[in-house]
Formats: structure tokens, sequence, C-alpha cells
């Protein structure tokens, strides 16, 4: 059985995963006690970990490629939640065995969205263990512009990139609990398996947006930990949510609504921002290409209520799934 | 049932784990989608990843104090290995159950640990799964001077610092496969659960090894990853093991030998320096405290080989544990 280190060297150094050397900024990396970086100072770093575990955070038996993509595509998402721009990650990845071609093809998956995001692998660690992925990357931001859940202010607009429901319906289609035409089962399990991080839309926000989360665990959910951490309250209009043809062609529109407003792992990013600058998110979806809609205001009594088109207040029994 | 955000704030925040308001290089620590830093630029920054997973890297039903002093401190060692000085950890935590007095044990752990060595929690991800930690180290170190394994040359002395064998002894012991009195049991138990990163050695080594590893699975395993980056060899005198009196009291010589060539768990630092350095050495060793013990040399025909007093080649049939 090859060793941990052989078998990080092997499936991963071996990939276009590892920095390029016209890379400056990494004195060292995989294959030491620890890697070695000296980032440009002038921008702030930003780190965020997650672990996502089979049968909890992806399905067991998930295609390898997708398992990889995924994995480091939702740790991105969190660069991107804060306008930083993705440079580096660290994977701890515990594998119940040493399966050459998942490890071939999980490599693959990670390289298809490192390449995207030109993120590179710095460091690693491989165990034995029920199959888990630990990521931790880190990203570059002005220290002073990056996009925090606690900016908020009262008057702000609530907006959503893209579409909401989407990756639940998928799920919901991938475990064969809904029936529905080829074209479009094929999109809303693609938006479950390969989600989106909304990298370029929050680098454009930074100077624009007062506050920003990705959605992981769900719109009021996400948006919930914004409200806190801001101290203020939203109204958020259920008939504004931003939902796809293809969903709207599975699922009733109540339906839709709802899976928008409660259910996780889309990764579109919720943000806020003064009234004053519609323009300016004009602009930004034009050049991202992602829409961006309007779902709401933030509002000062501290509690988070949804509205029908009559401003009548809807009340929901779940605020999304929680992890924990 | 709490979530995953309170879980992390609860357990964590609260405690001595985060960084101090004094801390002017934390911008934002833990509760939003990433933390953020600017550290101080004249260094580089040392990164490393590792997971433990239970029933591999911890026992069963170990204290929960115990797996956060060990997990976090495991993780330092690899910084000492580097020469670097501690700044900044993230953690992913995935746990079958939530259990508050765990949980709170666990939580003191790392920070008996943290507190040790000034490093602070600057973010987390809660999980539910089978029980592993992932802990991500952050440290800094002179760019030019770091300690990397590929910096060991023909003629370096070989030196460990401590004693090597205790910990798999403590191990045998707390399994109850070696019966022994009370405090060498004790001593040696202590040395499997509460490792010293040798974190003080290692910043005092960075103008003065050529290279350096932590031993975590063994000298010889670890000490080959040292001659393959290096592309040298080595000559280990197993005479010069250095081996605690509490270690001799439950083994015989032969046996301590063994274990302090492939048994891993020490944590002691294995190093390589010029010959010349002998004086400077011994006053590293008096400033930590820590014993510094020659053990052999590099040499240049790539093969790794044991001598007894005699200079006659011993022959091992395990190069210690590897954990894949």
């Amino acid at each position: 059985m090859p060793s941990e280190f052989d078998i990080i060297n092997r499936y991963f150094a071996q990939t276009n995963l590892i920095p390029p050397a016209s890379d400056k900024t990494v004195l060292l990396g995989i294959g030491d006690d620890c890697a070695l970086l000296q980032p440009n100072s002038d921008k702030a770093l930003a780190f965020s970990i997650d672990t996502l575990v089979e049968g909890v955070h992806f399905l067991v038996d998930m295609d390898a490629f997708l398992v990889g993509y995924r994995a480091l595509m939702v740790n991105i998402s969190d660069l991107a939640a804060m306008g930083a721009t993705p440079a580096y990650f660290t994977l701890a990845l515990t594998l119940p065995w040493s399966d050459e071609q998942w490890l071939n093809d999980f490599a693959q998956g990670l390289s298809a969205v490192a390449q995207m995001h030109s993120i590179f692998l710095i460091g690693g660690d491989t165990t034995r263990g029920p199959l888990s992925i630990t990521i931790q990357v880190v990203g570059q931001v002005s220290p002073t512009h990056a996009l925090k859940r606690s900016g908020a202010k009262v008057g702000d607009a609530i907006y959503v990139t893209g579409t909401l429901g989407d990756a639940a319906a998928g799920l919901q289609i991938i475990q064969e609990e809904i029936a529905c035409d080829e074209s479009a089962a094929n999109y809303l399990a693609n938006r479950f398996y390969q989600p989106s991080a909304r990298v370029n839309m929050g680098q454009s926000l930074v100077e624009v947006a007062n506050s920003a989360i990705d959605i992981s665990d769900g719109l009021l959910a996400d948006l919930a930990h914004i409200l806190k951490a801001s101290e203020v309250g939203a109204r958020v209009h259920i008939d504004a949510m931003p939902l796809s043809s293809e969903l709207l062609s599975v699922v009733d529109k109540k339906t839709a609504q709802q899976l928008a407003l409660t259910a996780g792992d889309d990764y579109e990013l919720c943000f806020t921002a003064a009234p004053d600058v519609e323009e300016k998110l004009k602009e930004v979806s034009q050049k991202t290409g992602v829409a961006i809609t309007r779902i709401g205001e933030i509002t000062n009594d501290k509690s988070l209520t949804c509205v029908d088109s009559d401003n009548n207040e809807i009340e929901f029994t779940t605020l999304g799934f929680r992890h924990f």
C-alpha cells in the first residue's frame, strides 16, 4: 500500500493543482512539514475551512470527480461571499480505502475548479477513516472593503444572485423523488453537483454592497446570519424570488418559492446595498453575466418577515436545513 | 439542537482561544464567511493541515481534554519543525453527537495548548459525522531560513531532541499491554497523551540547522523523508538513541532502541547540522531545557544504515508506523 506521502504526491502534485513556478508568493509547496507563502501584503488574507462528510454533505457513491469539484467549489463560495480572490488551498482527505481510480477522478474534479478560479494546492494530509474532505481556502481581499455579514444598514435593499431552489430540486431528482423531463432534470441535478461560486460577482460587489453571505443553508437561514450580525431586520417578498424555468417545470410555483426560501446548496450570494446603487448593480450583472434580483429590504425591527404580493405576512415552519 | 453556528460560538469563541483585541493582525475572527488577517509581511507564512480520526490517531473514548490538547499540539509540531512561530489556527470538527461536556472539555484542551504557544482560533466548521478533527495551523518564519527537509548536506551530523520511544511505550501501557510501576506508567502515558511540540527549539535552530522534521511516524521513517528530499543517505548509531530512564524501566534496552528507531508519536525533532556547530547546539539545549543528542551522520550513498557500537550494520524489518 502506498504511504500517505506517496498518495498525495502521485495524485495531487502531478495534476494541474500545484502552483506554477511563476507564482513567486509560494516559497514551498506540498511535501515538507509546512508550506511557505509570502503573499501580497497590500491585501488581507481571507481564510475559510469546511468539511464535507459522505452521506451528510454529499451522496454515498457520488462520482469522485463531482465530489472533488463540489468540495472545492463550496469552499471557494465562502471567499466569493467576502469579495475575495481565491489564491491557495490545503486539503485533508480521509479515505476508507486507497482506490487509485477514485483518487484520480477526485483530483480531476478539484483540478477543474482550481483552474477555473486560479487557486492552487499548497499542502495536504491523507488519512484512513470514514470518507470526508476538509478544505481550507485562502484568498485575498481589500482589508477595508471586504464584504462582511455585519454591514447591513436599515433601508438597504436585499438582493440575491442567479436563481434559488434549483439545487434542492436537483437533489430530489437525483434521489428519484421527482419525475420530470431529461433536460430540466440534468440542469437541476447539475446545479446540485456543480454549483458556481460567484467569485467575479463578489469581487465586483466589494465597493458596492454593505453586507453579503453565500446561500448554503437556505436564503432565510443565511439572511438571518446577516440580520443577527448587523442587528437589523428584513422584509422579504416571496413573489420576488428568482426561479428558473427548469424549477417551475418540475414543481408548482408555491413549492418553488418554498424551496427558494428555505432550501440550501445553491451557493448564490445574498447581499444588501443602499437603494441608490441599482444602476451600478445592473452593470455588475451585465459584466458577470449573472442575474441580480431585489427581493426585499432591511428594516429596523430586528425580525425577519416574508410577505406576498399583497404585503400579507407569510409564515414558514422551517428556516432551512441546518447541518447540525 | 443548537446549530453549527451556535456550537462554535458557545464553546470556542468564549474560551481563551480567540485572538485578543490587541492583535491587530486579525481583522475579523470567527463568525463570518471567512476570517480576515493581515499578518506581518516581513515573515513568510507556514501552513500545515492534519486530520486526527478516532480509532486511528487517538483512542476511542479518549478524554476530550486530551483529544483537544493532542490534536492542536501535533499540528503545532509541524510549525516547530520549520522553525516557525505559531500564530493562528482553524478547526474543522466532525462529531457524531452534540455533547456539551465533551465540547467543553475539548475546548479546554485546545485552550491549554493555545495559551502555551500563543496561537489563536480564527475560524471553524462543525459538522455531523464520525468523530474526526482537522486543524490547519499558520505560523510565521524567516522566508530565507525556514527549516526544510531538503537542506541536509553530506557530512552533516544528525541530531534528535529529547528522548525517543516513550510515546509508543505509553500507548502500550494505556492499552494495558505492559505492566509497570505507576510513576513510569504516568510519565510514558503522558508522553503519548500530551506531547510537547518543540517550538522554542525549532526557532532556535533556524540559523543553525540545515534540515529538520518532526518525528510523528518514527525516527527512521521520518529521517527517510529528509534523505529523499535532500538526495543523501545516513548512518544512524543505534547505541546513541536517547532513551528515558522510564522507558528503560519498562522494556529491555534492545526493545527500547527498536521503539526509539521505529515508533512514532514522540513529536521530537530530528535535524541535521554542520558538525562545527556543536557548541552552538549546547547553548540551544541549555536555553530551551531540551536535550539534543547526536545520533548519526549524513552520507553520500543515498541509503539509510543503522550500525551498532562496533559499526556492524543492523537490519530492521519495519521502518515505523505509516498512517496509510
